[in-house]
Order: structure tokens, then C-alpha cells, then sequence
């Protein structure tokens, strides 16, 4: 008998939407290191990953309109992120909130055909962006902005949050961060996702499942930590090595580094880094790409630490003028579009996750009215 | 490699609070079968599956203050509910995102603290009968009725239900109903919250994403189907060897048949034959409880299958007067308090759950702007 602790390891399912082959991450067959180096829009790689191919120029065009004449938002969920603005809200809650909603919202949400999958898909990921942007826009008393209908998710997403066209190298710097975000293979979000799609549940339900996955620290939610932590070190007096000996002596967990599949290199890094060193050098804040770089040498020859997905991208999302608690936010915007490939590819499977635990207690207990026992473990509040 | 399809009989973590041994259910140590025999009230079983162990009275007395002391819902509560009422809407989806709403509306959503864990835990379980019974009246056009602050949680809800004092005999049976629904090892809900827990998200998206699986019609929402197929035997001209061989022709699933994990008997199942037949006798109601006899001997003789919790717990619904599509939040009451416990015992282990898939796609595909490619799987719509 083995306990599978955490699935270290474990294969659950085969998928055709992406991998981890040899340190490097594929979508649908491609290297993620390809769909940068070509530019490859945000747009065609949700294609790819529902689609499991590139699309055509007329497919992708068509695609696109589909998507765009669903990013408007209803005044009823203006009206619901109006309420959900109080202090100290963390922002995936609302997210995770809304996006239920919508599903409460949606007529045709119960509906499981795969048309209605699909509409439901389009429709999701396509008022994510608009969903963040207005409450960006909302919590500090502001007016949401609608949608364009012509520009890509991207340059949208930057258009809405401040109603001022976005620069070029700000747009492609949005749209590669989306890129590279968007799907990788079962991590604990997507695995959520399919978990919830196993029982046949409804997409909503899957997405809504998903989001509050991505909230936890130890997942997306360890960006916005990795900025604070900038913060922390530039704003203190402790030198970046006394800052992470004291955090490594209390045993804290240090954000943006370590992966559990990846252990000496995270393909997507190397492009958040490049990312993170032009829009720093543009915007003249440069000191974050320095510190990180100080951050990331230190605890590689400290710890043999090697950062992820998130080190960078936290002075990425910061250069894009996005405060430090939306970050997690622009990760579930980017990582739906994976989410929702894999509830498609789950509910094709038709089969229950469902596993088994251990059981470590006692055994034929009798019940008495008043007991005086020992605990077992528990609770302790 | 082995693909684990539906983690089948893979272990993933030790657990204390409920055990699957030999065709027979134990909640921290006592047999379901005893917990009946002795009457145990669903607030006993709460404290057996947190604290691992029963309560004394003293103990038992404080905590029901506890529970009862957070059963009001506020008026914001109320006015949510209200915008979530329209035609045709599930009820699971209200519950999804009212649930969700809570932890929005929580100034403390955000504290991870054991304390701080189990104020969450207590105030999601008492509410929960709160907003489910004020969901039923509000969509019927009715004001919710306050919850009383002496009564059981049994006799609470159906009071919240119809503003009038319940039969015992009715009160006995929604105890019961509580009671065997509330654990069951690692079943697909309770795995989803600990999936979110082993992030270290919050509790409310652990629940959040257990009530979004849940109400999949391959786990929870199968109860409500059951009574839907034992209305339309009823009504319909076919008897009840004719629909049901009609119905496995088409390959179509009998819901509340059929178990991942029991392959002889469910160990709930004879508690809830009963508990159907004692309310079916004293409600004029035995059409019913003789119908499912029939379908339970005519599957069983055909096909080899066996009745689940879902299948007699339906008809015992029924006869509490509760509408066919609220039985899987009847459940969702229960059975939160198991996960609960499982997140309790999941953020304890501190192990990110992150399996691995096996990749089947293509590789090294190289990016073209005008592509005509055969597609390799992926969504139809």
C-alpha cells in the first residue's frame, strides 16, 4: 500500500493540450520558446488549446470576432462587483464570486451539449479581461470602460484599466505574459478544473473551482507575494542577503522560487526575465529588475533555488502599472483559456476522479452519552 | 508508466476522519450503523468529524451555542439571494456562488490561523441551512424566516422551510438524512476542497469549489435525477421492466446506481430504505418507497447493480415536502461538514496535490501564419 502524497508523479489523464517534455513546455505541440520567438498572439494560443491546432488567418479571424462580441459585461455584474468592493477584499475572491455568478446569470448554463460548452467558453474567457479591468476600475470609485471590438485581449485588457491607449511594447509585453501563462499540464488549478468536470458538473462550476485553487499562495497566488517581497527588501535596511537569511532562518517560504516538476530550469522564465528587463528599462524602474536579478543569484547559490513562472512576472504586471494584489488576477485571465481546454478534454474522458484515502484512526468505537476521550487529532482552535 | 485514469484505488492521503473498511462506513471510529442505532445528532457528528472524537454534554452544549449563534444570514445575504432567482435556474449554482459571496463579505476571508479556520468552519455550517431554506421560500416569492436559536439543525431547516412546527418523526428523518451523508472518505466533492486546501487557499474556496463538484450528476446531483426517473416511471405508460430496459438500451446511466468504491452493498443505503419506508407510510405516500423496491430488485436481478445514498435518500426528500431540485443542496448541507474537516486536516499536511498528465499530442510543430493542418482531437463545437 502507497500513499501518493500530493500526486507527486502520479499520471491522471492523458491530454493533447500541452506538456512538460525534458524541461521545456510544449502547447498542443509547440515550444512555448516558438510562440514567442514568432509572436504568436494570446487569441491563437486559446485556439490552439481548444482546438489542438493552429487556426487558418480566416479561423483566427473569425475567432477573434466571436471572442470580442463577448467581452461586454452585463450592468447586472457592474452591479454585482459595485458590492463587492469593500476594504482589504482580496481580489480572487471577488473573481471567484463573479464568475459564479455568471453562470447564475447565463440561461443556458446547465445546458452540457458541446455548442453549449463552447458558447460558455467563448463567453468566459472572453469577459475575464473586462471582469478585472472593471474592478480594478471600481474599487477606487472609478467608472468601468466598455471594450473595444477591433484590438486583441491584450491592448484591450491595458485600454480598459486606464481608458488611454496603450504603448506598443506594453501591448506585447501583455500579450507574451498571457502566452506564457496559459496552460501547464495538471498543475492544481487545472486539475480542480477537471476534478470538478469528472463529475459532469457544469463549466462554471469547474472555472469558479478553478479560481479559488489559483488563489493560494503556494500557486498563482504567489506572484503578487513575489512583489511584496521586492517591496519589503528595497523599502528595508537589511541588505538583500541578510533579508533572505533571516526569511531562510524562520523557514519561510520564499515566493517565486522552487516548482514541484521543474528542477533546474522553468522554461517560461527566461522569457518573463527578458520581458521584465525591457519594460524596467523603459519605464526607469529599474531597480526591481536589478533587485530580482540580485534575489535570484543569491538564493541559486544559497539554496540551489531556481525561480518559476511567477518571479518575474510580479515586475512585469508592476511595469504595466497593475497593482500588486490584481496580479493573480492576470494569471487566472491567461490560465482560463488552459482551464477550459481541459474541462473539454476531462468530459470527453467521462470518468470520476476519484481517489482513496488511508484511514489512520480508531476502529469500533461505541457510543456513549458522555465521553471523556482522548482526541484522536483534529481540530484545535 | 501507468495512467491512474480516475485515480482508482489510489491513495492519496492519510486521513482520521472517515474510513471505507470492508463494506462498512465509520466516522472517526464509529460505525455509521451505531451512530443511527444511538441517534446521534448531525451536531454530534460536526464535532466527531473536527475534533475526532465526541464531545462530553458540556462540550456538545457550548459548540451547538456556537453553531446556532451564526445560523442568521445578513440582509446583503438575503438581497443576493433575491438577484439569483430566476426560472429555470439551478439551484447548486445560487449555492456555488452565495457560499463564495460569504467569504467576499467576511472581513476575516483572508486569515489562515487555526482560529481563524474554525470560525470560518462554524459560521459556513450554520448558514448553509439558513440559505438554503431562505433560497426555497424567496423563489416561491416568500420572505425567509429567521432561524430559531434552541432547536436542532434538523428541526431548524425544516421550520426555516415552512414557517411550522415539524412532525418529530420528519425531524428524526432529516437527522438521520444529515448524518449519513456527512463523510465519505475521499469522494470527488471532498477531494476538490482538499485539491484548493493544498494550495493554502481560503476556506471559502475550498467550498466554493466542493459545492461546484458536487453537484455534478455523476456525484451529488444524481439524487435529484432519481426522483425525476421515479416520477416519470410513474406517470408514464411503461412499467417499470420496460423503462428500465428502454433506458439501458440507450446506454443511458440509472442514477443512484452503482458505486466507485462498493461493489455488494453501500453500508447508508439500509438506514435510508428505511427511513423511505416509516415516511412513505405515515405521509400516504407508499407509491413511492414500493416504486424504488421494484426498480432496486429489478436492477440488481438484471444487471447485477446496487443502490446507492443517492437512491432511497431521494424518496425520503420527497417526503420531507422538499422540492426534487434542492436535493443535492440537502446534501450539500451534510456533507460540508466533512469538508471541512478535510480541509482542516489537508492545510495540516502541507502538500501541494499536483499530479502529472501523459502527453499524446504531436511535438516539435513549428509556427506558420497560414496553416492548414489536420486537427489532433480537441473541441467541436
Amino acid at each position: 500500500m502507497k500513499i501518493h502524497k500530493g500526486l507527486d508523479g502520479v499520471i491522471v489523464s492523458e491530454t493533447k493540450i500541452s506538456a512538460i517534455v525534458e524541461n521545456q513546455l510544449l502547447f498542443a505541440g509547440y515550444n512555448i520558446d516558438e510562440l514567442i520567438k514568432e509572436n504568436v498572439s494570446f487569441e491563437e494560443v486559446i485556439y490552439l488549446l481548444w482546438y489542438l491546432r493552429m487556426p487558418s488567418n480566416e479561423e483566427l479571424s473569425c475567432f477573434k470576432k466571436e471572442l470580442y462580441a463577448q467581452m461586454p459585461i452585463s450592468d447586472t455584474i457592474v452591479t454585482c462587483l459595485k458590492i463587492q468592493t469593500r476594504q482589504n477584499l482580496h481580489p480572487m475572491s471577488v473573481l471567484r464570486s463573479t464568475i459564479s455568478l455568471l453562470g447564475v446569470f447565463d440561461p443556458d448554463a446547465e445546458e452540457t451539449t458541446n455548442t453549449a460548452t463552447y458558447q460558455q467558453s467563448i463567453s468566459l474567457q472572453a469577459k475575464i479581461p473586462t471582469i478585472i479591468a472593471a474592478y480594478a476600475r471600481l474599487r477606487k470609485g472609478l467608472d468601468p470602460i466598455q471594450p473595444k471590438t477591433d484590438v486583441s485581449m491584450a491592448e484591450n485588457f491595458l485600454y480598459m484599466l486606464t481608458g488611454e491607449e496603450p504603448e506598443v511594447i506594453k501591448v506585447d509585453a501583455m500579450n507574451k505574459a498571457l502566452v506564457l501563462h496559459a496552460d501547464h499540464d495538471l498543475n492544481a488549478s487545472t486539475f480542480t478544473a477537471r476534478v470538478c468536470a469528472s463529475t459532469l458538473s457544469d463549466v462554471y462550476s469547474c472555472i469558479t473551482g478553478a479560481i479559488g485553487s489559483l488563489k493560494g499562495p503556494l500557486h498563482g497566488g504567489a506572484n503578487e507575494r513575489v512583489f511584496e517581497m521586492l517591496r519589503e527588501i528595497d523599502s528595508g535596511d537589511l541588505s538583500v542577503e541578510e533579508y533572505l537569511n533571516q526569511k531562510l532562518d524562520r523557514k519561510e517560504k520564499v515566493m517565486g522560487f522552487g516548482h514541484r516538476v521543474y528542477k533546474t530550469e522553468d522554461p517560461r522564465k527566461k522569457h518573463l526575465k527578458k520581458l521584465a528587463k525591457e519594460l524596467t528599462t523603459i519605464s526607469n524602474k529599474e531597480q526591481w529588475f536589478f533587485l530580482s536579478c540580485e534575489v535570484e543569484q543569491y538564493l541559486k547559490e544559497k539554496k540551489g533555488l531556481i525561480p518559476n513562472v511567477d518571479f518575474y512576472s510580479a515586475t512585469v504586471y508592476h511595469c504595466l502599472d497593475i497593482d500588486s494584489d490584481l496580479f493573480t488576477m492576470l494569471f487566472a485571465m491567461s490560465r482560463i483559456s488552459g482551464w477550459l481546454g481541459h474541462v473539454y478534454e476531462q468530459k470527453q474522458e467521462d470518468c470520476l476522479i476519484r481517489p482513496r484515502s488511508y484511514y489512520t484512526g480508531p476502529k469500533d468505537l461505541k457510543y456513549k452519552k458522555i465521553t471523556n476521550q482522548v482526541s484522536f487529532g483534529g481540530i484545535e482552535a
